[in-house]
């Protein structure tokens, strides 16, 4: 953030965004990304005062390997929302976008159609260093996009690593995009992804590719009603393709149904009251250990510890008393 | 520990230990799982003066839901073990053992041949109430064993929790007992949990269950070759039978030949070195989170704050920085 925004006073931010104005929108998501002092009370303010208006949207994550075609997918999944009278918000989490700082440009042009629509609005959320690459900040970004007034909301993240387990415990609904022919495990997607979803798209399934895809597709389904629990549902496993159209309305009339049932049951308002204590300690977690990692003592003593143990001078026990002991100290001095 | 057990001096812990003093063995382990500020303290002491005898044993983790015959399978894989020359010691890691405080007996009477063995140290290892059921106790018991000249090694847990991939990452070989039949799957054994194994054996495949087993089986191994990334090499599934036998011989002759395998290509070697460095840093995060959660300021707001979670009157975010400002002004105050 520069001087120049951060002058705006948090009710500016609110007032602005349950106004939907998508310009303060976007600056209210940069200084909640913020790692600024300022803007982090600033963040702070803004998020308490628009909790109010938040959690009046369908919130859809959606993930698969590089390639498996996650941009071309939302581009027409996200006509059929929509189309059917909805305002659609699309958070893109890159975690190569800390390194490659080219990822902004690179999404909103990839999905042209909806980033022309204004009744779309496209953000990719900085990837940040913690919690697997999903920073806090997601959350609260859709946050802020829920009191803009967007009511489907889709995390859209790269499945690699653990960004996943994260993003699931944000969302409503999971979907998994794969490749027909199983393409994605050489793009190292993990199979405990899959144990996630609620649903698992095989994409691309058109042309020569359609018989490989539906192949692919009852592949998945033998593999996961051998591996699944028995007192659990199996996730639809089906095919799409977002060239032809084909399932893309059906996914999502499916998704919507599959919602509104764990609405009118209740188990939508209980699973996010659950996952706001999870946060709450996954928030714990993450700062105390950024706290100790970014001690001045402990960045001091750490390369020599962990060339002791590489070396196998040290056993892991006894280096990690030493930090710790170092890492309290630091902190009683003050 | 009682305080005439405390009087012996670290070196007098060591010197039997090395000698392969049973009882004084038993005792330090029992010190090391000690959480009274002076056992601590001589623990560290027996831990780092053992040191360079440890390592020098084959390291084998061994999971399964309840009641799918650990105890039996060890029994009779001990006696193939030790029949070939081998010292072996059994920890078992059962994590209601913190509640039930009966399973020491029972472990010792599950195995009869094994236990009453002079070759044999079987020891009920405390479950901790961190890093998932498994403290870092279990490894320290490990190493204690080691230095009293067990060469080979079987961590047992429960195949429910967390636990498993604490102990894959103290091993050298992950090997998993199922079911035939998928009765696994109703005892909650995590489907991740296949990830992590190196072989996984069908027990109880004799007489009317060996059609069972059989079929079993073949569904894990397609199931595995669907998901399993293709460039990692799938493990073995086999069958075998504690009763008659079957394949015991087979499975332990296989991980011998694997561990070999590893040896000479060094990677064993690098697997521990990176063991010990990651062990280091899940020491830190178990440390300093329970320094959070046993902070008295902590331990007097967190009901409250959870509580207004549940009733959706305040948010994560919030909820997790007013905690952590708590926790930090307590620490500076001292």
């Amino acid at each position: 953030m520069n001087k120049k925004k951060s002058r705006y006073k948090s009710d500016f931010y609110v007032e602005r965004v349950l106004e939907s104005d998508r310009l303060i929108l976007s600056r209210a998501i940069t200084v909640i990304e913020s790692t600024h002092p300022e803007d982090e009370s600033l963040a702070s303010e803004i998020l308490n005062k628009i909790m109010p208006y938040t959690g009046k949207s369908r919130r859809i994550g959606l993930t698969g390997s590089p390639g498996v075609g996650k941009s071309t997918f939302i581009e027409s999944f996200g006509k059929e929302a929509i189309s059917s009278g909805n305002k659609l918000a699309v958070l893109t989490i890159d975690p190569s976008s800390l390194q490659s700082k080219g990822s902004i440009l690179g999404d909103k042009t990839r999905m042209n159609d909806l980033s022309k629509d204004d009744r779309v609005f496209i953000r990719p959320s900085a990837a940040g260093q913690n919690l697997g690459g999903v920073s806090a900040k997601t959350r609260e970004a859709m946050l802020l996009c829920e009191a803009a007034g967007f009511n489907i909301i889709i995390i859209e993240t790269v499945g690699v690593g653990q960004s996943e387990t994260l993003v699931k415990g944000m969302v409503d609904f999971f979907l998994l995009l794969m490749l027909p022919g199983g393409g994605d495990e050489l793009q190292g997607i993990k199979r405990g992804i899959m144990e996630l979803a609620d649903m698992i798209l095989i994409t691309k399934a058109d042309g020569d590719n359609m018989e490989k895809a539906k192949r692919t597709k009852q592949d998945y389904k033998n593999a996961l009603s051998v591996l699944k629990s028995k007192n659990s549902t199996l996730p639809p496993v089906m095919t799409c393709s977002a060239i032809d159209g084909h399932n893309i309305r059906e996914a999502w009339e499916k998704i919507i149904l599959f919602l509104q049932a764990k609405e009118t049951s209740g188990f939508l308002k209980q699973n996010r009251i659950q996952q706001n204590l999870d946060w709450m300690h996954e928030i714990i977690r993450s700062k105390i250990k950024d706290s100790f990692y970014s001690n001045p003592s402990i960045k001091n003593l750490l390369p020599q510890i962990e060339a002791d143990i590489l070396n196998e001078k040290t056993d892991a026990t006894y280096a990690a008393n030493y930090l710790l002991t170092h890492f309290w100290n630091s902190h009683t001095k003050k």
